[in-house]
């Protein structure tokens, strides 16, 4: 699985939107876990786009009353979706298993994966460093609690790699000689017989690295990194949502400040929050539990805004 | 519903793939109907880019084997749509509500359009050819027969622009003194009461002129110019999806080439079909009926090879 | 136009979860504006559908930490919302063509649309009540503000009228003799010449009803409720959404409860309004302008907390 | 990973449509491969709901000239996919992970699957039966070739067996304490330190079974099996496709039959192909590569049509 060489840095001149600050990043890999990436390939739009498209729908009144920083704020504030999905990127992504098991279910994304069927695998597995490796949370019954004692983590990690070398070396043997043809398609009669790459494959760990094209909206994209940048996400794929933000501030700036302000720091508060926050601003102590709270939404809402 | 200034002619550098032939079309607007257009703003990617993401999934042995149009066309022919889908176009395009709301069924597209919510539409309507103004096809129940008589065609299109500057006159009087202040938010108190642009707009026919951006993928937009460029589709979408198609064209020289064919010019033949040409070619006279062919379908099938 | 019969009242033993209050709905036309209506056609799971989901999803464990119903509300509060795609429904619309071109927008709906291009139009047409005509809002530039006088709203309503009517009794006439023969496809030689039904509709104004099929997940419905049914959506598909948040309520009340604590009735707050929120909560006054709230954001967050 | 109970076989009236045959399913499991299953959880719609779906679209008009089958096989025959959408069906699958990793790439699907980090995966994965392991292909860069002798098959078998028995004693080592009290959430001290779920599941290959609901409109049900019963689908998902176009067969017998004629044993026949058939028939002998086929297709061409 031999990367494709970084694109290349030509140049050339275009009448289209540029960003001259993303621009240059283009071929770039961002390192991401111990193998992985993610890499600009191409973008379409940039702050200016949005503005462009809203102003189609909101008219040309919307021109003079506020400006674009202020126009990209209010249309964010207000869930109107529509004038971000007129900006797109695309980048390369290497990526473990597990991770893109969970970054795919973004179904609005675009994707061209590396296929196990066609080609080989190469022997590139995560394995996650020590002050990572944390047992199971018991507060959060999907995530990490505590990280392990370094005795236990060495004795994890030798386990997750000699498994996981182990496999790959049984992978290249049941390839037999196919694995030395594939570029050819020939085939090899003294050696041991080969099996199917399709099913050769199916003896790796979800730990192993793959790679794929990946392309998609800003509204989509944001939805993503509001998604998977959230601390309830599992840390290998927030490191990903969190090089996608690093590259999504220096495309659209003014997007990604009121996306911060209005959706990735904000919160949502329910009927039944806003009823106690008024009662509290008033100077009242309402009974929570009277209003409709469950017991963990009590202790959310205090805990949000630090009461007693 | 002045359209906003053709977007700028400033040329800058990028990295990105660009497409000359394509780029000098930025912001040029092509006429379409009698006040419409199709005017490009932005594309992401070129030919190259859906070699790039094939050969992602598809492995390096894919890159000695075929050349890249090569490659290409056997993405097409096999239905490997994704690796076209990593190109992207957004034009701007002016068009009467009634071929809006056949485009709008393309739910694959990104969409900000006019809104008659929020400014008051121009006093711009569709009113037909005499050329293309067809009786209804008598063999065919959604389309277009022989032309109407000189006379007829003059009436038609007499009660068509009367009708439709009738209703933009009454459009007009009952937006009322908020018509003329719609970009300060002003009361005019002395003039008539004016109702509500969004209520106003109710009078006016599905043959006035809308506009919105337009923003898809290349494997969609294919699809796009396959069902609209037919000639099935109603003369009016068609032009658009010709305009969109030239455009592709310029853009992308090797898919296009083996989109028409594959499958502009190509035909899906049904089990039955293929049957009875194994047959013809064995010298056989088959019983189309007997293969299970409808009345309409062995016409057609005859039709399309020219048999009697 | 004429509607196709009511669906049949036929009952049939099934194994399928069934929702009786909503079953008994199916066939039923609630009327909505002057000759529009939502008639249930089908409709696919129910509360415990989502709750069977989720817990595919999250374990066994859920089962026995929560009762169903917490487990709702504690997936609608925190966005996950897959289970709630599980579910299905369809109905039968008729609405003005201004109301469908809004409602189009959701892309997420699988549609069918009667097709002025097979079928003639019928002489149906929206005319609001003279209690909704209202002026331009002078603060919100998408809305309506005060009622007009009555003497204003019967000259609208006559001037909507009189130009439907018109464009109706021109669109037949240009129709001429096709128009009697459409469903039996012979042709009245001795008639006046008529134009295809695709050119002559163009005539009609937006106000004319057209129907369809609509059929969508409950995930989507939600968000279409949540954006159609409120304050800043135009009158006239407010009440298409309000039809449709009725049916809802029978089909899964569990999740339409907590639809409507959590999203419905619920508000997002920025970061500088959870910002100034908890400084108010100690007693503080924080200076709004100072954490980066513009003029209009200060206003409604005073409006929404009743602060001076 | 204890799957729940099949869906209960109460039975309760509902005005529905409903289709007996399919209805009789609900629950059943279809064995598919050594551990999976696909069964049926519920459905929406019958061929009825097509027909009715498309006659609001192409009006009363069809209803006379052609009977319901007709209709059908015109609108599959035609590309009129909308009324196909109108039908949806919900199915509970057990499946390996490479299988769900391909099933996954059909974004029109809803899905929730099991999840590794609320749960621990059962000591539940794929050993292919000895009579489907196979060489690479050398003809099928993606694809299998001749069967291994029954020495090799041994070893492999072995080899994959071993591995993944000796990946899940690792899984569960690493999970520690924790795995058995997943669903009391309390921790047991005395035991060894386990991990975080979502970390061990890392060392699990991908040939262990998942399970997911999965639900998708008719029209892209289609597309999916015609995409993965194809015979270049790999084998493992072929079956699964197998399995669902069995139900598709019960539920929509005429969708189905016309999908068989019409696409599943149809075949698109390129421009080049179109008119050397047409010359053949003539009696003419068509210079293939003249035409513009590539070697490929001009020995596609002869095999499809027996011809030398």
């Amino acid at each position: 699985m031999k990367e494709t060489a970084p694109e290349a840095a030509i140049t050339t001149p275009t009448r289209r939107p540029t960003v001259p600050a993303l621009d240059e990043k283009i071929g770039e890999r961002i390192p991401v876990l111990d193998h992985g990436f993610v890499s600009l390939v191409d973008y379409m739009g940039d702050d200016q786009a949005i503005v462009q498209a809203a102003r189609v729908s909101y008219g040309r009144g919307t021109k003079r009353a506020r400006e674009d920083r202020g126009l990209i704020r209010y249309l964010l504030r207000h869930h109107h979706t529509t004038p971000f999905e007129m900006c797109e990127i695309k980048v390369h992504v290497k990526l473990p298993i597990f991770v893109a098991r969970q970054m795919i279910r973004t179904r609005t994304a675009n994707v061209n994966e590396y296929s196990g069927r066609y080609s080989i695998l190469d022997r590139e597995f995560y394995v996650p460093d020590a002050s990572v490796l944390a047992s199971q949370s018991t507060s959060n019954r999907q995530g990490r609690g505590d990280t392990v004692s370094p005795e236990r983590a060495r004795e994890v990690l030798e386990i997750l790699k000699r498994d996981a070398e182990q496999a790959y070396d049984h992978y290249e043997g049941m390839l037999g000689g196919a694995s030395a043809t594939q570029t050819t398609g020939e085939q090899r009669g003294e050696e041991s017989e080969g099996i199917a790459r399709e099913l050769a494959r199916i003896n790796l760990p979800v730990s192993f690295y793959t790679q794929w094209y990946w392309k998609i909206d800003l509204h989509n994209l944001l939805r993503f990194i509001a998604l998977r940048a959230d601390a309830h996400a599992q840390y290998e794929i927030r490191v990903y949502a969190e090089a996608l933000a690093a590259l999504t501030k220096l495309w659209v700036p003014d997007a990604y400040e009121a996306f911060v302000d209005f959706q990735l720091e904000a919160a949502s508060l329910s009927r039944m929050e806003l009823d106690a926050l008024k009662r509290l601003l008033k100077g009242e102590t309402p009974d929570l539990a009277a209003l409709g709270m469950s017991a963990r939404e009590q202790a959310e809402f205090k805990r949000r805004f630090d009461l007693a």
